[in-house]
């Protein structure tokens, strides 16, 4: 892929960490979250929007992620994200945690699904939401 | 007082800690919501039909804690919560949390407003809702 | 699998739950965790014991969670906990949040790999770790 | 005061809010601690390198705020921080929450008290602390 990634940044906090000294494997999903709005935002299809309209969705199905190195207190991290995968109603979306010196201490992945906000899922993807993401798509890391 | 406060009860687990070693000031609040939660539960006012039939809430409009001692990973606490003040419009609850030993860790208070979902202000806490609260009021500390 | 599994219990809370209405599917992360060390506990291998002694650690080095249906405010979830896996050096949990009428809203599962605080992996799981972890694992579900 | 305050940042997440539709009360400690951490990286006193020399912490053993206006999804909100008391072994920090129209949101103040990391509380601030603190003090608001 020729594009540079998009890229979400933010600084380890104290309320990240946990009495093993590190970041707690589960607030990183809290930083993920930061890093898809910003990434929708940045796309043109904002999270926030799409939930005060209330008539569609994109609720997680699917999260996870592989933790490989400490993310300490005070550490400036990077969170790439990218498209990993597009359905007919459904997408992923890749991300790749970077400290500063390069090192990679996390991935993660999230699946998203669009539903009505009744809790039916939607036939399709919108075409401009298809379109918007395919200019992400990147292909196998 | 002559009646037993109303407890509840919960284990400082992994993710209420940081860095330092202890329970991060913050995440205090939680639990302070849970014990507001299961005390509201208690008196026949479960916050969550409030917020689910969508007439009336009852948002936090103040919100403050003192920190006596550290709370550390695997301790057993609880929260003791009574009545501090009832008025028009608003009332406040008062927050205690112990250890098992009987020290105590730290006090909480919240103050929260009788508003219609619309964001007005409505006009006084229903008779019902005063009555309960008038159970469990504390002559001051 | 005759035995019964273990389980933990918890309520939806207000700070669980998301402007879409639903539990936050990256908060689910914090009841695993409590699920995690309530199930530890009741093998006799309290996780904040290891964490105080410093010597040796288990961090989560992979998580993922499936969303079956959303959680709602108010709810009352049983999460059922059991080994899936045991390695030399490493093992899986799995987990099933299941609502009060018997449904499934989600699964979930960690692995926690046997590190010295140092940093460096250790050998192998102690033989006694070993043999609590293999009373509660459960074939392939 | 004649110097602009220092301010720190940050956009209403969906982790933030919850099914009231506004940013939980307790979630906003956390922004706070965010502003905390940045206004003394900025006075050259980064927290995370006391957490880390392990000497001297600052826990905060006071912590409140008050609720104006609920603050909503995608929101852009601006905390200022300020200097609001310097103490012999304790100061405290003033916060201004404001959304992009200039609406002031919310307000909150923290006390820290100098200990040393073994839990006894040090004779007092170091001078150079004292001194950076004082920079930053704005009479009455």
């Amino acid at each position: 892929m020729d594009k540079d990634p998009f890229r979400h940044r933010f600084i380890v906090r104290l309320h990240d960490t946990d009495a093993a000294g590190r970041l707690f494997f589960g607030h990183l999903f809290r930083h993920i979250q930061d890093a898809l709005e910003s990434f929708m935002d940045h796309l043109g299809w904002p999270i926030h929007e799409m939930v005060r309209a209330g008539g569609s969705l994109l609720p997680v199905v699917h999260a996870e992620a592989d933790y490989k190195r400490p993310l300490y207190h005070g550490e400036r991290i990077a969170i790439e994200v990218w498209v990993e995968e597009i359905r007919h109603r459904s997408f992923a979306l890749g991300y790749r945690c970077v400290k500063e010196g390069g090192e990679e201490a996390a991935t993660a992945r999230t699946v998203h699904v669009w539903v009505a906000a009744s809790g039916e899922t939607e036939p399709s993807l919108p075409a401009a939401l298809q379109e918007a993401l395919a200019s992400r798509l990147r292909a196998g890391r």
